[in-house]
């Protein structure tokens, strides 16, 4: 049996989740919340002076669990391959700037070429970029996306396949992100979970709701609780497997951007201790 | 490599491929463009006299390949599931009257219980409804279903799922059907057509494309060579099984119901041609 949770120490959340707040407004609103931990994404940071971004979550004692998110590495293109390496050597720099010891992945795919080629390009751009992870003391986590991403934005559908690719290239520094969202369908998930978990190299774990029906591709996760997902059982999963990281929630909606956001923080709050 | 179509000896067409029209429609028309095989879905059957429309059918020569679909059996109430097995047994009537070897079973889904449940409950309704299956010559193709409709249509989201089950039940009467839209991203496709496929299990084959982006969970799919699907790659990864049926066109796309239905019955055999 999942032990339930009782307090917001292990509550990280995205600043995606809270879309319309910019950096300062996630890291001030989200400590006034109680909540400790913040995944940033690279948006947030644009324009940003790295240094004094580091500063400020240092003042309010906030904890970057990651940086969101580089990959995004086939084409057809040898010269777009070559960009995709470029910006996640930058996001790469963000990271250890950030004080993030975990940048995510999202492998990529390109239609225009078969799923086992982009796969081997993944693989090769990972390689590429990893001399300078292990430099920077960044761990690269491949997150495995939704099938229904396989089109264009990942190569990579199931943890299985992330394991795979993360035993070859067998390095401290690249594990996998385990999100409920895109892995919960899999009836191989928790043999998959067990297997990175053991091995240290469950880097991050996500978590958000399965709305049904769905709505949207991209935008229409649910809160913890609005779905089907069995999160309290995929937890325990991952907690029997050593890991004690955080729980983070990612949630892309329209529907709780469109709300009042620190409204929303409340109910995330709720739905943390209720269906986490 | 897969050997190139050059007629339409083994092309089908689904009744819902071209929605506005009605039974009568779709024989007189499919006939005209020289189809000759036709899966029927059940909305068209409703208010129809089964003898005439089987007469119907014989005067245009047309083969039923499959009849679409049965299954939606699982539910956390007793009673929705006996409801379920009694229209099932009512397809496989319906079935046998219009001369369908073959009826296609989409699993169903109930997300206020686990996927783990669904299952059984499924495998319990398919053995509940094969006796009947069996006297009436009818074989039962489950379907599996691509991952994202796993919260609410089926439980069965691989085809090694489905291979498991059928082996389970371990009769000539159940088999499964390979749809490349919900299969095409899984790495272990290739095993799996080969794991039915020898066994004579391989009971049906639908064609589409998945396009990118992908905009509407139900009705966005495409024409074959509109998306990604390397499609003459599964065929013929179907066909060295030995499997000699129908290639099932089934495409849901308000974008192609709302043409002109004949114009496109035109684009879908260039595109049988060219893509499948």
């Amino acid at each position: 049996m999942t032990k339930k949770i009782t307090d917001f120490s292990k509550l990280a959340v995205h600043t995606m989740t809270t879309k319309p707040w910019d950096l300062r407004q996630c890291v001030e609103n989200f400590s006034a919340a109680g909540i400790c931990g913040i995944t940033i994404w690279r948006n947030v940071l644009e324009g940003q002076n790295l240094r004094e971004a580091r500063v400020m979550l240092n003042d309010y004692d906030m904890q970057v669990v990651s940086i969101a998110r580089g990959g995004f590495f086939p084409s057809v293109q040898k010269e777009k391959r070559q960009t995709a390496v470029d910006d996640n050597l930058w996001a790469i720099e963000q990271s250890a700037a950030m004080g993030a010891p975990v940048l995510v992945l999202v492998s990529g795919a390109d239609p225009a070429q078969s799923l086992e080629k982009s796969r081997e390009q993944i693989q090769e751009s990972i390689l590429q970029i990893l001399p300078q992870a292990q430099k920077a003391g960044v761990k690269l986590a491949i997150e495995p996306l939704h099938p229904m991403y396989a089109g264009d934005r990942s190569a990579i559908n199931t943890l299985e396949q992330a394991n795979n690719m993360v035993e070859e290239i067998n390095s401290e520094f690249v594990g996998v992100a385990v999100d409920v969202y895109h892995l919960w369908w899999d009836p191989n998930l928790q043999r998959e979970i067990i297997r990175c978990g053991r091995n240290g190299k469950l880097f991050a774990f996500h978590v958000c709701d399965w709305n049904v029906p769905s709505k949207d591709f991209l935008n229409d996760r649910g809160l913890m609780g609005d779905g089907c997902i069995n999160i309290p059982q995929i937890r325990g999963w991952v907690e029997e497997t050593g890991f004690s990281g955080y729980n983070e929630v990612e949630i892309f909606s329209d529907k709780y951007w469109a709300m009042d956001q620190n409204m929303y923080l409340e109910k995330i709050k709720n739905a943390y201790l209720k269906f986490t």
